[in-house]
């Protein structure tokens, strides 16, 4: 056992702790498919808050880098270690509390979203986040990133649903930002800078969650068009008649191709981009919702359906893997822009793939501007995850000239340089947050610059 | 002309610049009735962005205290300013963009609050803040609160719908956290740290709001109860039924009995409290939600009633008024607490005033645990004032006693001394960040500390 590892193991409680071969399940997340490894002195694993805040404690005094993980789940490298300890929190996941009738729960953050969602459920209420792998990833990750989703275009991003969190500040403090008051100004937003801080500022432990009863019905309506000019004009038109579903989400056309195995409806020929938008409500309003949806939605469409909602979900969470099933790799950025200029961004994107000889394709939350803009590669492609990146910077360059951002959900993580994108002052403002919660730099150190 | 008004008066640019008796009104806001007058050595009135900016350069370069205000309707003294300059921001009031089609806006900060509701009305879109005082404040005071209102219970505060601002940081720079993307982890969360912030780590200039159609209907119903558990409890009643009713106020027996006249409905004997929530939805959704929060509001109701949403809403404004007119004055708290702890805030209030021989009462938004707890005091009774302070003293204990926070929407302006009733780690945490944004102390110095 190498020497951190051996003095980690030493702390009080029954923190675990791994190293040597032990650690490597602990090296990548989804950006594995593009080859991103890390490398990590030791894994400790606390099961309480007052553990995480013991091995917090144990790298800030010995002054070694710390990596919070949640599920693994995320695509920026946001929990890819270079050297240190990973401080995994799939061990804290205990519901702390949930009350049905007050709509709230507290839960550890190691509990996965799906099991979150699951357990809400079965209390008769709801927590509208939906980010992809769900069974994976772990509320205190979507906590750290700010996760969002389809239903985030009516509901809002995680921020939206946290009154506040237990977490571990340096150089070892175990704070609560807030409890279960749905309003709160009595101090600086703390719980807002630490969502989406991708660990660099803290260490969440446990989240409380504000939850509400579901809507009665939920209702998808399926709108397939010839091209992302037809497709986008639809979504323009939809949010134009006032009508606010729940999501509003699109394929392109080879987001489509990849993923047309499965989709329980009918693709007719010349389908070149898909819209699905959500109506909910109660049973009478989601159907009169999803009947005004429709009519928006018809000029100009190939087909306009109602697939089935549960089989669309499943086909809908599908789309990710099918779109790596192509060529067994893919480079996928979340860049996010006005509504306005999604289709300039559709379209730029298959454009910039060409000009880096690149399979392009896009699929993502319409209603908030958020593409997962895709460039494909081959396994072991090291000279197109080469020209990838070059795609990449490219997309960056053009999500800031639409007025948007290189990242709408992600985060920046340890695989995107967000200096470069933003303005100075902004930067500095930033950089002076972090040395101020973080003086030695020890959180989460080369992310989210 | 003082030696600052006169140096100030040198900027380029239209910056008006005021002094000797014309400071007189930026000197107070809503505390004037509990006696609270600050004093300045200038009021800087620029008209736009860049004028904001050479203020706020003038007084770093000098080191002299900067107080950035709105429309001086906050109940905090936020606004007061201790000698230095007052940087008015009610010059800057362009609507900059307006997007029907695309759900949102750019105003100025020192748009009034009312004046952007009706703009987005007459796009036929709808800003659902709806903070107290709206024809008086502003925006920008708005977002430096991180206002509420009664629709936050569904709608959520200030923060939820403002998707980025423009502001300037110290030493004197003009920056945006963000633009019209509605979701951007790209950087920490500048925009949600200055919101609520209370103008102690930077100024707004223009607000980027995200608006959405209105809903088709909005009906009001109201139930009057004889005491505060019987109202506590239907309040209860309505979230564990699982109906999301848009707001979901209460007035106690001290409060009805201020506002009772010009109430739009009938008050029967015995009347003790008050709860209204308002159904919204498509027409016949909001009707069928109507008839629901009946139902789970009839349960030991002296009366259940529609009364029209309009009068009801006008009625609603006056409430405050009504209870200053009771002796002239008052000392009006905002803390909040979980919503199964409102009965006892509640109670507790009245018990506090008993104990400090001060008439107290309070209304506020039941949904969010929200109180606004008030001690009546006559005009010109100084020995009322100073029990009034320790009743604020034993109110604040109570709340966090009970799991809240010593201000839910108000903020702590130099009235509120937010240290007291921390975490010490809080404290801390907040301390770092003022001095990373502010290294030098001269925003709005002495407030939400």
């Amino acid at each position: 056992m190498g020497a951190i590892a051996a003095d980690l193991s030493r702390l009080p409680g029954d923190t675990q702790v791994l190293d040597g071969a032990g650690v490597r399940p602990y090296l990548t997340d989804a950006t594995e498919t593009r080859g991103v490894h890390g490398r990590a002195d030791a894994v400790a694993l606390p099961s309480s808050a007052e553990g995480v805040r013991d091995v917090v404690e144990w790298c800030y005094e010995r002054s070694v880098p710390l990596v919070p993980r949640g599920g693994g789940s995320g695509y920026a490298a946001g929990a890819v270690p270079d050297g240190g300890v990973v401080l995994a929190l799939e061990r804290l996941r205990a519901q702390r509390s949930l009350d049905p009738l007050l709509w709230r729960a507290e839960v550890e953050a190691g509990m996965t979203t799906a099991e979150v969602r699951r357990r809400a459920r079965e209390a008769g209420l709801w927590l509208p986040l939906d980010p992809g792998a769900a069974e994976q990833s772990q509320i205190g990750g979507n906590f750290a990133t700010n996760a969002g989703g389809p239903h985030a275009f009516k509901y809002g991003v995680t921020r939206a649903w946290v009154t506040g969190v237990e977490a571990v500040l340096a150089p070892g403090e175990l704070v609560d930002t807030g409890g279960f008051t749905r309003k709160d100004v009595a101090s600086y937003d703390l719980t807002g800078l630490l969502c989406g801080s991708e660990g660099t500022l803290g260490v969440v432990t446990a989240v409380r969650l504000r939850l509400i009863p579901p809507p009665a019905a939920a209702i998808p309506v399926a709108a397939v068009y010839p091209d992302s000019a037809a497709g986008c004009a639809a979504i323009l038109r939809v949010m134009g008649s006032g009508l606010v579903p729940a999501t509003l989400e699109y394929l392109d056309e080879g987001a489509l191709r990849a993923a047309r195995f499965g989709y329980p409806g009918d693709l007719p020929a010349g389908a070149g981009f898909l819209v699905v938008a959500e109506a909910d409500g109660d049973e009478q309003a989601a159907r009169r919702l999803a009947d005004d949806l429709r009519e928006a939605l018809a000029e100009d469409a190939l087909a306009v359906a109602q697939p089935p909602a549960a089989e669309l979900a499943r086909w809908r969470d599908g789309v990710s893997l099918a779109v790596v099933a192509q060529l067994g790799g893919k480079v996928s950025e979340d860049v996010a822009v006005p509504v306005e200029r999604l289709e300039e961004a559709i379209e730029a994107t298959v454009a910039i793939g060409r000009r880096h000889d690149l399979p392009a394709l896009s699929w993502g939350h319409a209603g908030d501007g958020n593409l997962h803009s895709t460039f494909l590669v081959a396994t072991g492609d090291t000279g197109a995850l080469e020209r990838a990146d070059a795609a990449r910077a490219e997309l960056f360059r053009l999500a800031v000239r639409l007025g948007g951002t290189i990242s709408g959900e992600h985060g920046l993580g340890a695989v995107k340089d967000g200096p470069t994108y933003r303005e100075v002052s902004l930067t500095r403002a930033h950089e002076r947050i972090k040395r101020a919660l973080d003086p030695e730099g020890l959180l989460n150190p080369g992310k989210k610059r």
